[in-house]
């Protein structure tokens, strides 16, 4: 293995690490805000180049092919309008699989499973919760800030939904 | 740390990245190819050795002990003959956890959770939602082509039924 | 790149792995141990530092902040005193996300998402299904035998029980 090879493998590694992170990062945005709590753009904005769009068609009516902020006006709100994910939803968690990534220079392209769970009641005060199960493909670019997402396609494999027992905090409850 | 070392390590660390991605690839296979879509070879032909064996003995009656191309014609067809998953199911992803690895040379094992979920129809006609919650231990082979499969065992901790409300597409659809 | 810098990223890349494994090696804990099998600390001991504290107030009552032996203790049964888990459930799985990790020298912090399902009886014998989505933050520390957690901090986005069909341990008995 010559010297620039362990260059070249080290600079592949880094990239592999580093867009493993913008991956999770997007989640954790999410996830680290819950129920009213719209502030997704804390992390989005280190997830994405400032003019990324994103597919969001396949999740239903109200979403489109936009930009991260109008996907996160549409899911959270924005001023005096609540978002989708408000109204119907007070807590969320968007599990990740492992990505598979294909690195060309500055370029890159990357597939991930999403599992993302959300509780909530319906418009009948049923207790439910929600199973999204989709892929994420993206392509993302190098920029002075480093790896960014600069096209994200979001395919639906299934959505479903379940009427739950009761919303329930603690384990104790339930079985006490 | 001395040059060799230096080497020793990236080593390691590539095929840390390689092993994870023959595991991302089986379940970017199963997923990529919904309802009667039969192409999981066209990724797990680069994820198995050609004589790999797959023990799926946990998954029940029409599973054992085969080869990959067994596994992938009992779960989705052959011929004429459809598979377990084409007949009760439409839906489905398969999350992985996070791999522990152990490599020793051209030699490695790994131990990896797997959450698969499956959605369609039972034969009353009820939408039901499938939640299997295995674990895969695999040993894996360094060849000319990268690392490989040469076995892999499934340990299933549950397998779960749930009756759902309704298979819906979109989040409207519900609480509209 | 100079040749401190290669060393530098190799350092760090194998930390990331190394901590990686720790997070890992934690759920793993878990599920190689189901039922009765109470023996979690044969990978938990590789896990944390021996006085680490684990805080799990947010698990609700029975659980606090204390040693990851209590951790053990409350949820898998102590001596003649079965555990939480042991009473409603049989079995379980521990799916984890990908991490966000902070290292600053000897020392690092972690996120990471949990996804926590369980199945098992409540006390009126209906087959329950219990999904937690939670987040771990933790603290890390590297020693000599490697990174280990020192302190964990659970945080529950939400609690979900599902009241199931049945178990059933194939889906051709489902189908069948």
């Amino acid at each position: 293995m010559g010297k620039s090879s362990l260059e070249d493998d080290m600079r592949y590694l880094l990239d592999r690490i580093e867009i493993q992170d913008v991956l999770a990062r997007y989640a954790a945005g999410q996830d680290n805000h819950q129920d009213a709590d719209r502030g997704v753009l804390i992390e989005w904005d280190q997830v994405f180049t400032s003019d990324a769009i994103v597919d969001f068609t396949q999740a239903g009516p109200g979403f489109g092919k936009f930009s991260y902020r109008d996907l996160a006006a549409v899911m959270r709100g924005e001023g005096n309008s609540p978002g989708l994910m408000n109204g119907a939803f007070q807590k969320w968690q968007h599990m990740l699989g492992l990505p598979l990534v294909s690195i060309d220079g500055d370029s890159a392209t990357s597939r991930i499973d999403l599992l993302a769970t959300h509780v909530g009641r319906t418009n009948a005060n049923t207790p439910w919760h929600l199973f999204d199960a989709c892929i994420f493909r993206d392509e993302l670019v190098r920029t002075e800030h480093g790896w960014r997402i600069k096209y994200r396609r979001l395919e639906v494999n299934y959505v479903e939904v379940i009427e739950t027992i009761q919303h329930k905090h603690t384990v104790q409850a339930l079985i006490g």
